[in-house]
């Protein structure tokens, strides 16, 4: 669950009008490659069909996805050659402003969630409606972090994986220091803590282990957008396929997130995932562990 | 061979004054607990022997450091929370102004030679000294690539393994990809690239493979000062007591470099080697294994 977006994306190596993005395509389109993904979400009847099509020739199940009276919520953001930090030019949240997640019948017992970046109030909302879900991970970003810290906390409660860029970590815990900010985070209720650094890799910190990874060393990178929710995706993706939730599975489900976001930001929206194959991963894969081997 | 100073820092987290500092003694410190060095280097008659009695205690062969009238070289410099970079505050020269590096008979033979940041026309005068060398390990800052760049790719043509950080090798490619940066650097000498990230680790990229891992995670960061120095110490200390040069070797001095400098910023100056110990290296190592394997 989280936002399907209409973004208009500009960067030193060219820009996108209207393309498909948000948070929940870019997770439920990385998670496809591995399980099979409910999307719960809004836009509106100007969503272009073709996308729709595009989701469901991922095999994702959009009965929970809302096609509203309105306009689909849009962003327009702009990278300077520090991919790291895009500048947002217009957020138009249109439809969804008053969007109400609701899960078909038949959801209610879904074992594995991702409450993918939106107001948290929405994701509370989301989690009222399961019964009793074995694993919910968390996204957020800064402005729900600055704007609305109490139902962010509220999310935390009842998350059992917290992932955020370290930015968004300092900014939460007001600890400069990732492994204090990691800590600071599992004492509000997540088991795990996830920490992206864009091109640096990531980190995985819980009370009893810790685990820490670059990233793929990529020679290009057309655009940065959704990489977090790619790497969700690839991450909860390879677990909801394990037959186990343990420290070997988080470790390599970690590596998949990585490898998926590695692919996503070699194209524009979603193109690269579009022609995309279950054996680039597996190739990925071997080569990063190449990569990081001693 | 390169710079033996005394160092002024201030960091969030205390400062020092007059410390021991220098790029050749950070590396000969590091180095030490893995094999036997011999230092090059100038230093004034205002050095204090307890420095010159901590060198030689960790068995570093000071025949090659001159001792001259006058001032030692001396760095003033201001880290704020971001470690990465620091402000120079005042450099002053002093007898480095005038240094001629001569090695002591004996010392024509040896193989494998670091040589520390210093302007690169006194790395090249150390070269010419030297026979043979089997492996030259070259390191340098941004000051030499704006201001010596000619002299700096005579040395390049002459090294085994260059050493800088990521600003650096975009610097000197004017290249903002670090694969192709470190692909520009290759052809102009080296046959490995490090390109070091501070607290996000390093890479490794030579034309046959590469190497990439992040930094040990640490809660206590005092003073970075050295750290680049040290991992070079790391580096070539254990490559130094290999049989064979080779990958595996290569990735394996990689992680100790990585381990030496997580210990030298634990503390300022060269504090915390002062009492470190073999076997707190191996457990590091360790632990690095287990924060970084899948």
């Amino acid at each position: 669950m989280g936002t399907v977006a209409l973004d208009s994306v500009q960067t030193p190596f060219g820009k996108t009008k209207n393309a498909l993005g948000g948070s929940a395509t870019y997770f439920s389109v990385a998670a496809s490659f591995f399980s099979k993904v409910k999307l719960v979400a809004v836009v509106g009847t100007d969503f272009p069909p073709k996308f729709l099509n595009f989701l469901q020739s991922r095999n994702i199940d959009t009965k929970g996805l809302q096609i509203k009276k309105g306009k689909t919520f849009s962003w327009t953001g702009r990278y300077s050659y520090d991919l790291n930090n895009p500048q947002t030019l217009k957020t138009e949240l249109n439809l969804l402003a008053g969007f109400h997640p609701r899960i078909p019948s038949g959801y209610q017992n879904e074992r594995n969630v991702f409450l993918a970046n939106i107001d948290p109030h929405v994701q509370l909302s989301l989690l009222k409606q399961l019964k009793s879900p074995q694993l919910v991970v968390a996204d957020t970003m800064n402005y729900w972090i600055e704007h609305e810290k109490k139902a962010l906390k509220q999310v935390l409660k009842k998350s059992d994986i917290l992932i955020l860029n370290d930015s968004e970590a300092r900014q939460f815990s007001q600890e400069a220091n990732l492994v204090k900010a990691a800590r600071h985070l599992l004492n509000l209720g997540p088991r795990l803590v996830i920490i992206k650094r864009g091109e640096y890799g990531c980190l995985l910190i819980s009370k009893t282990f810790a685990f820490c990874i670059p990233a793929c060393l990529l020679e290009k990178v057309l655009d940065p957008t959704g990489a977090g929710d790619t790497f969700g995706g690839g991450f909860l993706g390879y677990l909801d396929g394990c037959r186990k939730l343990n420290e070997a599975s988080l470790r390599k489900a970690i590596v998949y997130g990585t490898i998926m976001a590695s692919y996503v930001v070699e194209s524009f929206s979603l193109n690269r995932m579009r022609r995309l194959k279950k054996n680039d991963i597996q190739a990925r894969f071997k080569q990063f562990r190449r990569l990081t081997r001693f």
